[in-house]
């Protein structure tokens, strides 16, 4: 039984192990049917959908199959949140070579229970599509529950309003940087005798980036606080600030000692990188941190991280945020102790 | 312009050509934040999910971009036809080599655009992602509303239920015996050039195999006429038929002479496949054609073919279906002009 692979079992036999493993939802019809049926209790769902691919998108070097599912569940329900929804049920399609252990699939499913338990507790797969193919690929199509707000959207955000986070910076980023610095052979292949030495030395970091933890309930408690605009930050706060900025039309100014938790923390966890620490807190993706702007305090979970003006673009402490990164020094600029 | 490619014209100008392209659907918030919002008038949605893989799932000697588009759009549709909705909307994930013109995936956006045209004017693509891979894939998530209707299941079905279908059987599986057989170099590998011969002497074939127009509308009629089981058919009507016998706990007769015109057409667009002819119809999937059960006479569109009984398990005329597959000659049972 567990030397079994996709071809092996077949698929039939293979699904109903992997079912039996996912996290399931309140759904009005769940899998088995042409298709599900969901509640939208207020009339209306939230939609989002990823795709990634062996390769570019991940190593399986570096992550184990629980943490595909993982990453696949947190990354696809920080979407929902950013809309200020309730995750509330998944859709999950999967191509694996033949050659692929059941065993290996039966940990993505747990990964993406273990993520959905984390995150979005309600949260649960409810259909899906399992083909073989040469290169491993996971979609997600993930659904929200607006439960009668309105939702959060990029383009809402007006002058005055304070930019905030919900979320550490940068932490993701790091970890990858160590990967692909230190987990890797002779040739810059990734390898996984390598990973294990980095993965032990570096355990929050190297989490950071293969099983990140978004703040999801945070989306709720911004839309609850009025928040005018809000996204996760997929690829790093200074694009995604600029992302909002664009699309609500304002000016955006980040205020570099927010981030002092942000660079002491990195720099604490990885001190040889701690010259980098600001640059990679700025322009660090993957945390899936919640980005919002709000017209008075920002709600609980959230720290003030900048503030919204008229005009367009984002800067740092005013300033261009190429001389911000290029010219900030933690042990000068900023007194925290960085390891 | 012509000659970019994903990797020359960067995702993000590549995907302003591609969205300009895609069919456009009703919705509270589209394309363009981190989630799209879409209605759900009766409270409850439709969902369904499906991946296609360069290979196993499609052959670009064969299929254009164009027809990979249809194709997505066609195949998902029919399953949220099958459960007796209305398709609303689509999310589309796309993972394409950087080498790959951006032409390309217009025409793959003109192909998803066109099916969506043809056979469900409403739905629209909502929203999507974009990756680069070394393997061409497409993955889509389709949404329907049931406008207050209950879902039409596989497991409703009851003895004395007339079974019937909408839209041809086999076609399609006929074009891809003829496009294995003929559209293929001295080695088995398909063939550009042999497939422009095959196209142009069997269009009908190999459009219902590279282009299905599946009887989407029949679904919503199936659904108000108190179809009490429905699927579409994708793995060809005798294990489809299954799937409705197994999940209703009855047992289905199929009639061999409702298939007389199925089979015949067949031989008159393949003469040289008429022995198969039978074989083709009963067994081959991919027209996506409907079949539901009724409490009475089918509704316009549907023809009766087959009837549910008491017990288990899928016969025709009366038999066991190997020996009827294996002993039925086209031109002996039964007097069609046969070509």
């Amino acid at each position: 039984m567990d030397g079994d692979t996709l071809a092996s079992a077949g698929e039939r036999a293979a699904l109903k192990r992997i079912i039996a493993r996912l996290p399931s939802a309140a759904a009005i019809e769940g899998p088995g049917d042409d298709a599900a049926v969901l509640a939208a209790p207020d009339g209306r769902y939230v939609v989002s959908t990823d795709l990634r691919v062996h390769g570019p998108d991940f190593r399986l070097a570096w992550s184990s199959f629980e943490d595909l599912g993982w990453k696949a569940a947190a990354s696809n329900l920080a979407d929902i949140a950013a809309m200020g929804a309730r995750p509330t049920a998944l859709v999950v399609a999967l191509v694996a070579p033949p050659s692929t252990p059941v065993a290996d699939l039966e940990a993505l499913a747990d990964g993406l229970r273990l993520g959905c338990e984390a995150l979005a507790p309600a949260a649960g797969v409810v259909g899906g599509d399992l083909s073989t193919g040469d290169v491993l690929t996971i979609a997600v199509t993930v659904f929200g529950d607006l439960e009668g707000r309105a939702p959060v959207l990029r383009r809402g955000a007006r002058p005055g309003d304070v930019l905030a986070v919900a979320g550490p910076l940068g932490r993701a980023a790091t970890g990858l940087r160590l990967l692909f610095r230190d987990a890797v052979d002779a040739d810059g292949v990734p390898d996984e005798v390598a990973f294990g030495g980095v993965a032990r030395d570096h355990p929050d970091l190297i989490s950071a980036q293969l099983r990140p933890t978004p703040p999801i309930a945070a989306g709720v408690a911004a839309a609850e606080a009025g928040g005018t605009a809000m996204l996760d930050i997929s690829d790093g706060l200074l694009l995604d600030a600029g992302r909002i900025a664009e699309a609500s039309g304002v000016a955006i100014d980040l205020d570099s000692g927010a981030l002092a938790e942000d660079v002491e923390r990195i720099s604490a966890l990885a001190p040889d990188l701690a010259s980098e620490a600001f640059g990679l807190a700025l322009s660090g993706g993957e945390d899936h941190a919640l980005l919002a702007a709000f017209p008075g305090p920002p709600p609980s979970g959230f720290r003030a991280i900048g503030r919204v003006l008229d005009g367009s673009g984002v800067t740092v402490d005013g300033a261009d945020p190429s001389r911000a990164r290029a010219g900030w020094d933690p042990f000068d600029d900023w007194d925290g102790a960085a390891g």
